[in-house]
């Protein structure tokens, strides 16, 4: 059984200040947490309502068993799953851009959002994501749960990505309304991408470094197209 | 002031049976209300909590003031806007695919996918969408919210996709897992594009109509790419 201190204490876990000070987060679901086992991130606790679970996991993990009524008070998820991991943030250790594509994110804020970037970045096996300081937290736990388990896949950092662009060797290439048509682009093994803040786009002073803009033309009425989907479509036509 | 019986009503309509037995849907914030405005939908009512919607919204309509307390009880939104609307639904007229681009939805389920499709669809100029009876409501509030107002620009349509697929006399295209590569992919003026559902892809009775099935190439781990995500990637191909 959880004590109320236990509860609370899982609780706090989905606001930032509260995980970055603990330098934990939290992670749902079988497929989740399955992932998690099987990358280099350290789980520190397993909370479950499945007796099967608490055999097949791996014994060093503390696992937990609770009950339904608990699960439900400690899960972020509308319809809690038989499983809660409590995982151990990384550093934000700076990456090396060379030889790769890599995404740069320029203030995104929709967990959902950023959580599908990730899933579509993996998919296309681009490693390197580079955010804003005020991109939302990965550690988010919608952007967890929205990642499908991605994340253990990406190596995200924080940062001043003005200086990133502004010091950067390789060619930088961001999504604008008035860039040159995606559709001439060519296969690119090396670059930066840049994807703006879901409302506002690239913001003013990252415009200047886009040697590249480009744009995907639209051809009916929606106002725009939702940055997660830009960015599956320009990865789509790069990684060719 | 907002009766009992009126709040009931308006909450009653975040059900598909009641939705459809009264023929309305709901429609939230200021951007699709407008969008509906200057569509041929048929506004029954609109509720809002600011003097200056009155004001500017056509007289025709019956627009009535509520208090923020009111809006928060009616409002679907996490977080209510200043306006909502009561609207007629469209009768489920068939579609006559010829000389268009065509999608046709196996079995999407997950509303925030199917409004993010509706949304791609309408940038990508494409109109006509068949859906399989058990695919979601379009006039669920969270397809309508995420498809940010571009439904008004669509045609869907609810049926019988294996019989549709069966007459076809245009050719037929479906994203599945061991296609072609969607690269290879000439600019296309007419067909139809299947897209199955999020967790099994589409149906077996389905698959024998799919003359040219595609795949979009998996470089990293990711198990799979999000249904709208993929409807993008197509799209944004084919319509080159």
């Amino acid at each position: 059984m959880l004590s109320k201190n236990e509860i609370k204490y899982i609780q706090s876990l989905f606001h930032k200040k509260q995980r970055q000070q603990e330098n934990i987060f939290i992670a749902e679901g079988t497929k989740i947490v399955y992932e998690i086992l099987n990358s280099n991130y350290s789980i520190k606790k397993i909370y479950t309502t499945t007796k099967w679970l608490q055999k097949n996991f791996n014994k060093n993990n503390t696992i937990i068993e609770i009950s339904d009524k608990e699960m439900e008070r400690i899960s972020g998820l509308q319809t809690y799953s038989p499983i809660l991991a409590l995982v151990e943030q990384k550093p934000n250790e700076s990456l090396n851009p060379k030889g790769k594509i890599n995404l740069v994110l320029d203030g995104i804020q929709d967990p959902g959002n950023f959580g599908t970037i990730i899933r579509i970045a993996d998919w296309f096996g681009v490693q390197n994501i580079f955010c804003s300081e005020d991109t939302v937290d990965v550690y988010n736990n919608k952007v967890i749960q929205s990642s499908m388990g991605s994340f253990v896949r990406t190596k995200i950092w924080y940062g001043d990505i003005e200086k990133v662009l502004k010091d950067s060797k390789i060619e930088i290439y961001g999504a604008v309304l008035n860039g040159k048509n995606f559709s001439e682009l060519p296969s690119i093994k090396e670059c930066f991408l840049v994807i703006g803040n879901e409302g506002n786009g690239v913001r003013k002073n990252i415009m200047p470094f886009l040697k590249h803009p480009i744009t995907i033309p639209k051809k009916g009425g929606a106002e725009s197209l939702n940055a997660a989907i830009a960015t599956g479509i320009l990865l789509s036509k790069m990684t060719i």
